[in-house]
């Protein structure tokens, strides 16, 4: 029965990555187009590589050093297992190649998608889904197969008396193991985030404003850094954050079902710690279904395109849902059925926020639409407008998290009182994965976005027929809104799962007090509860400890964390936002730089250089992607030490609750001042060139930032936050001061 | 011993009001100047009076309406205290009074001020910072003569057998009497910023940007608004404010206190409920003595200026240190000294917020000078260094008053953990209390600023030499920075004082219980727990409750709660936002109305409808403000009766730890944009007119809801949750659903 419920698991990772390949290749076979668009293309993708390759070289530096911290913990001191530096680093690894390949392909592929357009709109979609497509199936096949091939691994060498202390063992193990991706989705979001918006703003304000050249001009020489941008931030900082999601919430919610049913049937309780990867690799096979659903007939309309896409997601949910059930019939651990209900509650509650997100930044809609009127009394009543409809926008969000963490606990425990509090996060954790489970499809119709906005810069560029501008610009259109869902998933699954990974902190805070047991002899709890015995530490409940730790919320240490985690939230934007502000002041000061010193770029005689602007971008990005992110894994550890383990829950709520809404603020007033400028281009208010026009390109520049650096990083800083604490429980329990 | 504690109290207050009344005759003695100044302070004093009398009516209503719903919980359900009803509408009454008076000195003291200034910078100073005295004093007095009222009238009527939980009662009874100071506070800070700002962004986007005429040129009909609405948002909103921070405080810690202090000789526990309301009084008194070392000799500059406010203050401060040592050692109830090293604490993690408000705020610091810096490549840049200044200024208020709880709580209960966890939280709730000790004086500088601000406009309306109006500048620039400081410390007492609200809820839920109880027999905590005796319920613990309640977060109902209570504060940021946008529009179209319907304004022939725009930003005001308020009401009471306890105490840490960061965000942001634009007008980057000019007067603009509506409105949301829910502890112990 084991091999049979595991072995699935692998060989779906397996059939994804087959599949990415496939699509890969499927996309390669398309045509280049013209020599220029070649030239074009191949100078994105030079950019691009160049980015990586100094990024990853940054981020090496940063992750061997804390492996070393890591082995030192853990060979050194014993307060950490011995399997996290080598997870810690194939997990980097794993996450940085899942924004490798992604990005790859849409280097490769918004060539193509320009060349596809030239013949018919339809071309273009299918060629640009099908490499967004790689994206998505990547990063589910890579995060499934790392998991996989460490089950095997925890399973062959980890000894336990009990089956049921084995699985829990290995499952609490492994819930370090997500740090890796995490930290590399920090950088790749933060540093992308600060590259692209710095060439964005750079090329928008000299190029746009000073110059009065059109976007994507290539007389800018900060366009192609622009397109690179693009492909950097939004395909492989996108890849790596929802790799990272997507690989959290797996694990944390393993760990809570080995926990929930530590006094089950050994059988049961290793069925409720896979599930969680059977409905990830189900969801996989189904979403693979759902791509080929997405096809049009030639000549189809803008709604027939989006409901071509959202018909492949819909099947795919379906499919899943059915499929799921049966699985969890299958595995028949007790309350399975409640388990099901906390899966369907969490695709629902994923839909319910990317139809959310819709509403308040599509221009479909009334807010939008308000944020353009209020461009006509100029740029000051655009800003205002955009930061309230943002700030509202919070509210149906919040909501639907917050009822369906209720409703997954009461499914999976039976109720909402904390008799059987174990099962009930056991609901909330695979919620995240029920949320998640569609991952593979609307990641390919998230990530195949740049790669439609990048083809409209090469079509552009390459001086093609308008016409073709235009289906580019109309896949561009239809790729916000799909954006716009994605960007709701990835905030939402971010919050479930950070939800999760508060829940089963507390399993990795036992395995350090066993730890500190085998030291010292006994552990003292705050509240003067004494344990001496790894049996004493194994029989209490998850309330014991709880109660033990003090960790409500008249405690000041909690209140201390909860203060600070909420602050850490806006002090990470703030130092986001000046990043990206202090990288686009060097870019407009280079982009004058060349205008002044290289004769003839404006009338379009000799050609910019590119590589240079791509250039002050990366070491742009570098340089002020370390502080913010360094903070984010310091103070967990910081507030450990001083405070303990409540001041850490504390702050891990504070970062969560706050940083939550404080992301779907970012993330749609940024989504909305961009489709409200887009609106007037359209005509609305005056149109092109208006000064209702001109307020709102200053609206979109302020949400530049705000969309694409702080917002999306804030999903990252919610869950390093949680994974830094959970790798640290062992220091927090040993060596915390108080 | 008794009433020798008590009587300095009502003393106090008194001596408070007689020195206001007496700085009030002082003010009016001097000249109002000519015909035309004379005129346009009446125009302003009606414009504001009219607004006041519309609030209050509005206001009024409302009151009655909750009142009535008290009667009924009070006398039919029987779950409420009956003094409750005739407290409520009182502390709406005298806050409201506090208000009242303030902004009736105010609007007499503008054209006296100016008046001044003609004469000399000193003359004008002394004149304006009189007249804010009489608002500091007001509030003070006001305040703590209606909580000895109170404390008289429940001394003679509450019967106990043990004098010990007579004190008990009185003081949890007295917990609720805040509620209605809080709900008057966020009508005048809610309405007052929707008025002013709407006013002045009317103003000045046609006035400015599309006249091209200056600011508070008689001929933009919005400009006796905009005047107006200084006062009654800077001044009435302002005073409404404090007046609930300080008696909030004073209320939170004497419940703490009796709380604290119920198992010792009851005079002690006595001094411990009186201490909060004897350290007012202490303050009070030292504050007006400070009044009187704010002097400078003539021709004085700027930097002596501010010394010459400053000396005030830290005099009275150090006094007042002084002196709450010698009044706690003459109390000398158990561990005085602990509790006299929480009041200064609360003092000095008062002047560090202070201090960094002016850090990030002046345009004397880099934060402000890099926002004027950006303001050369256009708006969009001020807007997002302006936000990312404002996102970073959170770190260090928040760290101070995490640090401030922690030594609070510690000196007061001798150390950290929660053993004696009764007695830290009175630490902390007299910590607020200390903060806002020195409120007397603080205040005055405080109010000043928009009484010279009106001086200002006075000035430039009636025509006086430019002279004059640099002297009102330079006072005004000084006010700003006073402003600032006193905008720090009505964002950390609120958040002080919210803490110590968090901690005395649970003293409101125990009286729930106690009413269930008599009702039913018993009560059924969440956890199982069975309490059926009145004794049983009186002798549970704080620790014993907290647990019983299961207040702790990985309870799904708290982080709910917490969820929602981080959501609220964005939400109604939104609503506020939306809510000055859409009064500022009428205003563009009433003045782009009279600017083509009134022959003759912009030649200065014919005299502008000021009354119209009053007219319009006192309904658009009034109209706007009812939602967000009476959402800050229902949302506790429906979380309430959905959830229970756990959840409410979840909504009310939610929003206090992301409304607290939000608040220092919102208003830091706004200043730092207003003195960016200053910074530029004194020369800097262009000077007055230039391209960056241009820019910063955007970012002012956005800045203005940022700072005078949304930011300081969230200090009450923060507070008045918190009020509600202790008010309706006895509805959701009695009617919860869970």
């Amino acid at each position: 029965m084991n091999s049979l419920i595991f072995w699935p698991i692998p060989i779906a990772s397996i059939i994804a990555l087959v599949f990415a390949w496939i699509f890969f290749k499927s996309m390669m076979k398309g045509e280049e187009g013209t020599d220029l668009m070649i030239k074009i293309a191949s100078h994105v993708r030079k950019g691009a590589m160049a980015y990586l390759k100094q990024q990853y070289k940054v981020v090496g530096i940063v992750f061997l050093i804390i492996t070393l911290v890591f082995a030192f913990l853990s060979y050194g001191l014993g307060v950490q297992n011995g399997w996290l530096p080598a997870a810690f680093l194939m997990g980097g690894f794993f996450s940085g190649l899942a924004g490798y390949f992604g990005m790859k392909t849409a280097t490769w592929a918004s060539g193509r998608t320009a060349h596809a357009a030239t013949v018919s709109l339809n071309r273009g979609l299918r060629i640009s889904f099908r490499s967004g497509a790689v994206m998505g199936f990547s990063v589910v096949g890579l995060a499934l197969l790392y998991i996989s091939i460490w089950w095997v691994v925890l399973d062959t060498f980890i000894q336990a008396p009990d089956p049921r202390y084995k699985t829990m063992i290995m499952a609490t193990t492994m819930l370090t193991f997500g740090m890796g991706a995490s930290l590399q989705a920090l950088f790749a979001r933060v540093g992308g985030g600060i590259f692209t918006k710095a060439a964005d703003v750079g090329a928008d304000l000299v190029g746009k404003v000073e110059a009065g050249i059109p976007e994507d001009d290539p007389r800018n020489p900060a366009t192609i850094a622009d397109n690179v941008g693009d492909n950097v931030g939004d395909v492989a900082g996108m890849g790596a954050d929802l790799y990272e999601s997507y690989s959290g919430s797996i694990l944390a919610a393993g760990a809570l079902g080995a926990a929930a049913y530590i006094n089950a049937d050994p059988g049961h309780q290793y069925g409720a710690a896979l599930a969680p990867m059977l409905i990830a690799a189900i969801g996989i096979i189904l979403s693979i279904a759902g791509t080929f659903f997405v096809r049009t007939k030639d000549g189809a309309t803008q709604k027939e395109l989006l409901a071509s896409l959202e018909k492949g997601i819909n099947i795919s949910a379906v499919l899943i849902i059915v499929a799921s059930f049966l699985a969890l019939r299958w595995l028949n651990f007790p309350n399975y059925l409640g388990v099901w209900g906390a899966i369907v509650v969490g695709l629902v509650t994923g839909m319910i926020i990317g139809k959310t997100t819709a509403y308040y930044t599509s221009s479909e809609y009334k807010p939008t639409q308000e944020i353009s009127r209020n461009a006509r009394t100029g740029p000051a009543t655009v800003i205002i407008a955009g930061l309230g409809a943002g700030f509202i926008s919070t509210a149906i969000p919040v909501l639907a998290i917050g009822v369906g963490t209720a409703l997954a606990f009461f499914f999976a425990s039976g109720g909402l009182d904390l008799s059987n509090i174990n099962a009930g996060l056991y609901g909330i954790g695979i919620a995240a994965v029920g949320m998640l489970s569609t991952l593979g499809i609307t990641l390919a119709t998230d990530a195949y976005g740049p790669i439609v906005d990048n083809a409209g810069g090469n079509a552009e560029m390459a001086g093609l027929d308008p016409e073709v501008r235009k289906r580019t610009d109309a896949l561009d259109s239809l790729g916000n809104t799909t954006a716009a869902t994605g960007k709701g998933f990835a905030i939402g699954s971010a919050a479930l799962t950070a939800l999760a990974l508060l829940a089963s902190y507390f399993e990795s805070v036992r395995l350090g007090i066993v730890n500190a047991i085998r030291k010292s002899g006994s552990y003292l709890f705050p509240d003067g509860t004494e344990v001496s015995s790894l049996e004493g530490i194994s029989g209490l409940s998850l309330i014991d400890m709880v109660q033990s730790f003090e960790v409500h919320l008249l405690n000041p240490k909690v209140i201390i964390g909860l203060l600070l985690g909420a602050m850490m939230a806006f002090l990470f934007c703030g130092l986001t936002m000046n990043a990206v502000g202090r990288a686009a002041a060097q870019m407009v000061n280079e982009v004058r730089r060349q205008f002044r010193e290289i004769a003839g770029i404006l009338e379009g005689k000799s050609e910019p250089d590119y590589a240079r602007c791509v250039e002050i971008s990366t070491i742009g990005a570098q340089k002020e992607m370390l502080f913010p992110s360094l903070l984010v894994i310091f103070v967990p550890v910081l507030i450990g030490i001083l405070f303990g383990v409540p001041a850490v829950i504390g702050l891990l709520a504070g970062g969560l609750s706050s940083g939550f809404s404080l992301a779907i603020f970012m993330a749609n007033s940024g989504g909305a001042w961009d489709n409200a400028k887009k609106y007037i281009e359209e005509g609305n208010f005056g149109g092109k060139g208006s000064e209702a026009h001109k307020a709102a390109v200053i609206g979109d520049t302020v949400g530049d930032p705000f969309k694409d650096t702080s917002g999306p990083s804030l999903n990252i800083l919610i869950k390093l936050m949680s994974m830094v604490a959970i790798v640290m429980a062992g220091v927090t329990v040993g060596y915390s001061l108080s």
